[in-house]
């Protein structure tokens, strides 16, 4: 049977009836993997993203113990180095399955080359917002989470005021285990902000808001420093409803690139400075060869 | 009894008798962990370097069958989160155990804290120009350079203009193998613009310069494409004399994050907006806990 999206899926006790059709792509440095597969005794496409967990200061004690089976690979000198296994329970994998997965979905995780595109205001206008508005993104998922509906029990804070207030919840890259890898989410109530390029000095109060009191929710709960952690956009955004990323400065999170990354403050500077500094800005982000914006540009002779 | 450096250590087996002494350094993103600690009737210090593997493709279908379970973290429409739990010997961990290990070892893979520092333009006037104009910062070796006094055989472009001029050389970390891991500086010829902080109006020939001629250059020796060329500053430099950054696109190079990297194309937009722009700016960087820079922010009570 074909499974319709909004089912909830079964969750799943083990791989029992998985094949795999292709690695769409890996990271040998991040110790990543997407794989596209499928389910016995159905149709439908699953894509699966595997990233080993980073350790983990509280259970290191518990994997340097006799369970830990070391394998010698060489020594030399005082340097010996080997191969260790510890026990499953202590070395666990964060796993995604996307399932049903569209073909939009096995794109986005297949490797691909990559391109800068300057995106001026005329360009946006003429290119990129008519393809946001052409496109089904749908924002269900944010809005299930912004209406209670779906994980409210991850909910870190929320100020519910429909012009400034947000909700604050944990990335799903974030097992919520280590501070020093914290990437927590804030999701504004306010619905039609789609970007960095919706934003001007009428958004001041929002912006500030979820700075400040986003801020001081993560620093209270997390035991982390105000300086300690980054805040920022992304441009473009993976999804179009306005979104603030917190990240520990610590954690070499993906995504804080120039190119992708706006730092809160820094727009909010901006934004006082000229107060169309966003709409009129031309932006530098990277694209890959299969993202259907840049066949856009390419299409237009941009690139 | 105390270990000699030198005497061939024994294979272990496994952890048993470890002692955990300081979890020195951890990678969230590499998933790398650092440990000092000690092994059971031995006073001499050891040092473990533990990384996960990453995945590998030849083995990942073995991994995607019953005998990895999955635990449920989260379930919202079609996305599942999942803790998997291979078994050991499809999820080794690279390690290696330095034995007996010297303070030096321990030093190399201690942690320092980071902390970003927002630097108004009166805190740079008041704080990091002195510091700056006290350290006897060398720029000796790039007058050298500028000068053809030393690696001259290694200038891949130059433009001799006084003003608007600057040679091209290829970055210290690239070794000219690979344009996938293509890095290069330049380095303007006009001498005393320490860095983005001083520059204004007059400085956007020099700028449009670097970046049209610099770009044709590369781009012509490397057989890159425009549109896959990052260009870009860093602020706080690692010296104080105006340089560019290129790296390929497809390149991962250190130093691309917000809160160190500014884009070459945004630099020339902001200024035309408005001259005083980066005088006048609130910069966002990173610093550790040992950096000199990082001790003059504490001691004037801005930490």
């Amino acid at each position: 049977r074909k499974l319709e999206s909004g089912d909830a899926a079964e969750a799943r006790d083990n791989f029992a009836g998985f094949k795999l059709i292709k690695v769409l792509n890996e990271n040998t440095r991040n110790k990543c993997i997407f794989v596209h597969g499928s389910f016995e005794g159905s149709d439908d496409d699953a894509v699966v993203l595997m990233e080993k967990t980073p350790f983990d200061k509280q259970s290191i004690s518990a994997m340097l113990t006799s369970t830990t089976d070391l394998k010698q690979v060489m020594q030399n000198d005082i340097y010996g180095v080997y191969t260790s296994s510890p026990p499953p329970d202590l070395n666990g994998i964060n796993t995604t399955i996307i399932y049903p997965a569209t073909d939009r979905h096995i794109m986005k995780y297949s490797a691909q080359q990559i391109y800068l595109i300057n995106e001026t205001a005329e360009e946006y206008q003429e290119i990129t917002l008519p393809f946001i508005e052409s496109q089904p993104f749908s924002l269900q998922w944010v809005y299930n989470i912004l209406d209670k509906k779906a994980e409210s029990d991850r909910i870190i804070f929320e100020d519910e005021d429909t012009d400034t207030g947000f909700i604050l919840l944990p990335d799903m890259k974030w097992d919520e285990k280590l501070t020093e890898n914290l990437y927590i989410i804030g999701i504004c109530h306010k619905r039609g902000i789609r970007s960095l390029r919706d934003l001007g000095r009428e958004h001041l109060p929002l912006l500030n808001n979820i700075a400040k009191k986003g801020k001081e929710a993560i620093c209270t709960k997390y035991g982390v420093k105000e300086n300690q952690l980054r805040v920022y956009l992304h441009y473009q955004p993976s999804y179009y409803h306005l979104h603030v990323h917190f990240t520990h400065v610590n954690f070499d999170a993906p995504g804080m690139n120039i190119g992708k990354a706006h730092l809160l403050l820094d727009v909010m500077e901006n934004i006082e400075m000229q107060s169309d500094y966003y709409p009129k800005k031309t932006f530098t982000f990277t694209a890959k060869e299969k993202d259907p914006l840049y066949l856009k540009y390419k299409a237009a002779g941009k690139m």
